[in-house]
């Protein structure tokens, strides 16, 4: 466990030039040693949460910058201890200069995530509260805002809390009986018991299917976008980015064989993965394009199959689905430059497919990438295949993997104790099943925890935070 | 001019992702429109120089984020207008969603520059320290930010409010005299009138000389290596990268045939062109890059000519140097490799070279950069070299090609009117030299401006200053 009497120092805007510089110092002497390096009232006597104008000066007087410095009196801040904010002009240089001047005296750089981490051991909040400072930090969509937001809130806490409270209740009522276990006497209604589990499976079960969506709104829905040569990929892909947000990836080391837009609908995150040279592969590198090309299919959750109405076969049409077609992978078949035809010979082509190929996985539908006709209705299908038809918007979402695992740990005990219970089973047996979901449900709040898992989440975090 | 009625908004800390963002609103309902979308504490109750926690909400009353809010009321602010300061978590997602939140309720985008713009419309600061912000943010090395912090401070504008004053007195004398015209009197002592202009042309002059020096403070000192293959040239420029700060450059566009290190010493920033290639050259490219390397000589100020002591004669360097001297290139020759040879050898080739080449504008130095033998000695002389011996630290420095312009009017305007006193020139033709001086001290400091000047120079800033 980090030393929490260290004061620590981070800056917490992002890198780079900018108008104004944020520092944070935390720790019961932040507001002291600032207040040797600055020129201005005396910071000790100030109340909390206010602001004061002056200078920042190092150890030999000399003024390294004009700065407002906030004053936040523990425990009334984001880690509930002495807390500095210093702003100062956006210059790499002069940020980085304030906090060397503090670290002579002795404050030291806080580690990734250690803000929060201080925030979560202190009290502020539980440790699926800290998570989702990570996870509204990444947001990049409305969705990702949304769910970290409610989770911050302790939305997510909340409910699992009071799943917990009603079992350690009962966990107590069984662990009363193996006191007077010589007696045989029963204090926790077993009948009412199994009613509790019952409710709890119902509630963990919920938040477990949650999680497939919840990882949909985390790391977007990857969307592959195949077709023949001239089919008119590049036209929709076009359509699609110029209408929506498009976000520019910032990731390193983005492999250039295959190329990923991120494009926001209805605050959904879809990645597009354009597979430019599926069939034009003539030699070896292109190959190794198509290679990739597969292995995207094989991870993507939707196919946008697109295809000329006006040359392509229904068999040749088929023969293509045969190859990209796979479980779960569900496929939307595009029609495109259906402007140079009739509703009929559409409705025609669609009647067609459908006794071949179409079912509740492969859909149909008829566009003009050019003239951008029924565009929407594309976004609409995209938008309904991610969400599965379902409404989530006042249901728990789990979108953390950690969750998910203790979660499904906290699901098997459960229900060994409800076949315990069943076949009869003694106190002490079901009490320990009790304690293993306890200790699961306890792990997601971090009421249980352990120096690895907190040095694992919080090294995730940016510096700063 | 700029509609100061109207409340503007932008992103003040730097773009990307951080653990903190910070929105600023400057205008008179600042407070009241944040306060339409606070869920916390009424924000229009409260004192300027506080914080407050709560959630930002949209127009839908839909929780944005949680945030800090803090309260600047007018005058008592940057801009001196009512100002909200937004500190919110750092995602670009969730600051962009907060700036369009308050964009419907009619707040525009901020202009570059336009909150120190309003900061010198309403009278926070004169132009120069309105300039000096905008070096602030874009210092990279010790004596810029000095130099800035010193003029932001009013350094620079007080020694011209001083002259300026004296001279309006001056002004005004005459331009009474002028009333008097028919009564041939003087008000404005003659004598005393030409000790004032000298004592204001000695500081002006002052000013100006110190620009060249400014200049190197604020755009660096370009320093050319040159050499044949194997002088060494590569591992001194390690040498000098590892020893000192060396700066990521970020500017975009960097030609890729010449090569610039940037390092701090002494506080001091060295553009270091790499010149490799220059004798190398084979191709047609590599030949673009020699051309290129040439035009670098002809901007630099510092050439460092490096060569194999053991292996080059006199009369090879003397043909190299040919090729490279250039009037006011300030030339260090350096013979590398001195590890191999006797103190008594090296005295005895710099005298050699004494008598045929050095002189006031090139110097010796014997070096091993292997050994990092005499490094210290090259850094000392890099530095005399761009001070000029000069000792700057208490004296004004003008950093601004602007203010440079200014006072050389202001110059040229004063010595009109000295030769004009010597002329006994009528007070009419005083006065308007007088006054096109004062015009133009007027022009630095912004006592005297227009719309074209103003734009011009607060279009520079970044957003969000």
């Amino acid at each position: 466990m980090k030393n929490l009497n260290e004061n620590i120092i981070a800056c917490i805007s992002p890198p780079g030039v900018g108008a104004v510089g944020l520092i944070r110092i935390s720790g019961n002497k932040a507001i002291s040693i600032t207040n040797n390096h600055f020129k201005g009232k005396n910071l000790e006597n100030q109340n909390s949460h206010t602001i004061h104008f002056g200078y920042l000066i190092d150890s030999n007087d000399r003024i390294v910058d004009e700065v407002l410095i906030s004053i936040f009196k523990a425990p009334n801040s984001y880690t509930k201890e002495n807390t500095v904010e210093i702003s100062c002009h956006g210059a790499p240089y002069i940020v980085q200069k304030i906090i060397s001047v503090f670290q002579h005296a002795g404050i030291r750089l806080a580690k990734p995530g250690e803000f929060t981490q201080r925030a979560f051991l202190n009290g502020r909040f539980d440790l699926t509260q800290a998570e989702a400072v990570a996870d509204l930090i990444a947001a990049e969509t409305e969705s990702q805002q949304t769910n970290a937001i409610k989770q911050l809130r302790g939305g997510f806490s909340s409910e699992l809390q009071l799943l917990r409270t009603e079992l350690i209740h009962f966990a107590s009522l069984i662990e009363l009986e193996l006191d007077f276990s010589e007696e045989d006497v029963e204090f926790a209604d077993r009948k009412d018991l199994k009613n509790l589990i019952g409710k709890l499976l119902f509630s963990i079960n919920g938040m477990l299917e949650s999680f497939k969506f919840g990882n949909v709104v985390k790391n977007g829905i990857t969307t592959v976008l195949a077709g023949r040569p001239n089919a008119g990929k590049s036209t929709l892909l076009n359509t699609l980015l110029n209408e929506e947000r498009a976000i520019v990836s910032e990731i390193a080391g983005t492999t250039r064989d295959v190329i990923e837009e991120k494009i926001v609908i209805d605050g959904l995150l879809f990645r597009l993965i354009d597979t430019a040279g599926i069939r034009e592969a003539t030699d070896i590198i292109e190959k190794i394009g198509v290679k990739k090309t597969y292995e995207q299919i094989a991870n993507a959750s939707i196919l946008l199959y697109i295809f000329d109405i006006n040359t392509l076969t229904i068999s040749e049409i088929i023969e293509d689905l045969e190859k990209l077609k796979r479980k779960d992978l569900k496929i939307v078949l595009i029609a495109n430059k259906t402007d140079l035809l009739s509703k009929e010979n559409i409705d025609l082509f669609k009647v067609n497919l459908q006794k071949l190929i179409l079912d509740d996985e492969i859909s149909f539908l008829a566009i003009s990438a050019l003239n951008k006709n029924n565009i929407a209705e594309l976004k609409k299908q995209l938008v309904d295949l991610s969400m599965g038809g379902k409404n989530m918007q006042d249901q728990t979402i789990i979108t953390n993997s950690r969750h998910y695992e203790s979660l499904l740990f906290s699901k098997n005990a459960l229900q060994n104790a409800l076949s315990g219970l069943d076949l009869n089973n003694t106190g002490d047996l079901l009490a320990l099943e009790i304690r293993h979901a306890l200790h699961s449900l306890g792990e997601i709040t971090g009421e249980i925890t352990n120096n690895d898992l907190l040095n694992n989440i919080f090294s995730k975090f940016c510096i700063g935070k």
